[in-house]
């Protein structure tokens, strides 16, 4: 239920817009490449991977509706890229989790005081850049941060919450996995001088890939390979994160299969056998198929909110990524 | 080593700036004032009491400059107020702090990774008001939040840490117990169209006060009455906080006296007894007495940092929250 795996988002990363971030890579280091404590701490992370999906969406919104000299969103890209480490920082400590992009986690490496106080900074720098850009622009990040704890909160509250529908789930994901994208998406539109109505398409487009990455994420939980999505299957169940799948399967199942994936789902200790079970039960219940169904539906609807911007090959990325999301549950 | 109890430095808090308070009361509200979830746990340490300080010498700094419309600087001392809130809870998850101002603490109440996430939400909502003032504004609410985290990071490397200096004690002062202090007054004094002599004047006060407090503070933890500090005696010996008692008595101390006492502050854990011969250790070693010329030393360079500025009401409650801080300790 967490956006961990982007291997395969960022195919619409070509050479051009890697160009860019590598100003963003050299902006990222002018803010926290000091050699102190703290920024050591706090760059960790940011070092050791990441697709930088967001500022490339960001970078991207903005030449999709005429933005011209990137330089001028190069700042706020990697402000964006702080807050979204800083959260995962912080999610991090919350799960007690030990490793990430396949190296310890932050609060592993540097203990969980020095990781919690990390996060902070970057939440503080991310802002001391916003405080560049006009009032408006630090409204749009303020609101994907407080989207983002809310649906923290919101998440938080509803694992094993097995009585959950998909209204939940959208709120979830529209709250949690979408904000950052969304405000990625508004910062670069508004930045480029977009149309309101190009603003409020980009910002529709963001909640609408971040439900198509979520549900196909979703679906790998069941049916992926370890190899490729770099977690065991199951991890969804053993984390209480009620999927897409999950519920469906759910409203399909009747009798002593639906008690007992209920039973498995809701526990908060569950046997490896238990784990199989389920991810059995949610097989046969052709909830993956759905799954694939709902999918699709969203990236339509993806493609629909694109063709409100002028044609252009900065719309034709966005499409991509929303392939290659696709793709990648199949 | 915390400005915890604040009972004693809120003297200058009279019925006009008690007035101003409760605008800022009314700003706190809303935006953390509405029913949900989150807004409830942000707001639940924030509605616990805690003497604003901070907005306080905030609106005096604005006032002893020539700051006229008060209004003015409302929202912008409710978001520090949010920043030292945050902070507050932050440093309570990392403690695993059960009890603040009487009442469970945040992470006991809702849980940490609740906290955790309100913490960071209250730093938002703070930048997010910031956003409605000139960048430098920010960009000093940034620095002192910055600061705060490298301090919390130094006082964090240099627990139990038996060979630190007052250069290393001054300094983490600096950084993290007078660092929004010192944001206070420059916002203050900056918004309040002070000169930047009358700037750096309160800049200069805010470190100096921050000082004051924290070594009355030390004084406190061997010679204060429970009763009136909340706190046991010997509470920085417990948490490996080397006081500038502790530094002092290590300095003049010798022999058995100097290494028994070195190996209690060193330990991660004592007993009872061994927290009370280390007290009796620091009391016959003269550091309180050291202490009380220290805090003197530093009192009267307050005052002097004040005289830079135009004689006026709003100095004599600064220099009347000197003195409140002094005599707390005797």
């Amino acid at each position: 239920m967490n956006l961990g795996s982007e291997e395969d988002i960022h195919a619409f990363i070509d050479d051009e817009v890697r160009g860019y971030l590598d100003l963003v890579e050299e902006e990222i280091l002018r803010h926290v490449g000091s050699g102190s404590e703290l920024d050591a701490i706090a760059s960790y992370l940011i070092r050791s991977g990441g697709k930088r999906i967001r500022p490339a969406l960001l970078i991207v919104a903005f030449k999709a509706v005429g933005g011209d000299d990137v330089s001028r969103v190069v700042p706020i890209s990697a402000a964006i890229e702080f807050i979204h480490t800083a959260s995962l920082i912080h999610d991090d400590i919350n799960d007690e989790a030990e490793l990430r992009r396949g190296i310890p986690t932050t609060n592993r490496k540097f203990g969980h005081i020095k990781a919690l106080v990390a996060g902070d900074y970057l939440f503080v720098k991310a802002f001391e850049i916003g405080g560049m850009y006009p009032p408006e622009v630090i409204q749009m990040i303020a609101d994907a941060c407080s989207d983002l704890a809310a649906g923290e909160v919101l998440q938080n509250d509803h694992r094993y919450h097995v009585h959950m529908g998909r209204d939940v789930y959208e709120e979830i994901i529209r709250r949690k996995t979408a904000a950052l994208i969304r405000g990625s998406l508004k910062v670069g539109a508004w930045l480029g001088g977009g149309t309101e109505d190009e603003v409020n398409a980009l910002v529709e487009f963001g909640d609408l890939i971040g439900t198509v990455f979520q549900i196909t994420d979703d679906i790998l939980d069941v049916r992926g390979e370890v190899g490729k999505t770099g977690k065991p299957r199951g991890s969804d169940i053993r984390e209480g994160q009620i999927t897409a799948l999950a519920i469906r399967a759910l409203q399909v199942l009747e009798g002593n299969d639906r008690d007992e994936l209920m039973r498995i789902l809701a526990s908060h200790r569950q046997s490896e056998e238990e784990v199989a079970r389920a991810i059995a039960l949610i097989e046969a219940s052709g909830s993956v198929d759905d799954a694939y169904a709902y999918a699709e539906d969203y990236a339509e609807r993806c493609f629909a909110a694109l063709h409100r911007l002028p044609e252009s090959e900065y719309r034709d990325r966005l499409e991509l990524a929303v392939e290659t999301i696709m793709q990648r549950a199949y």
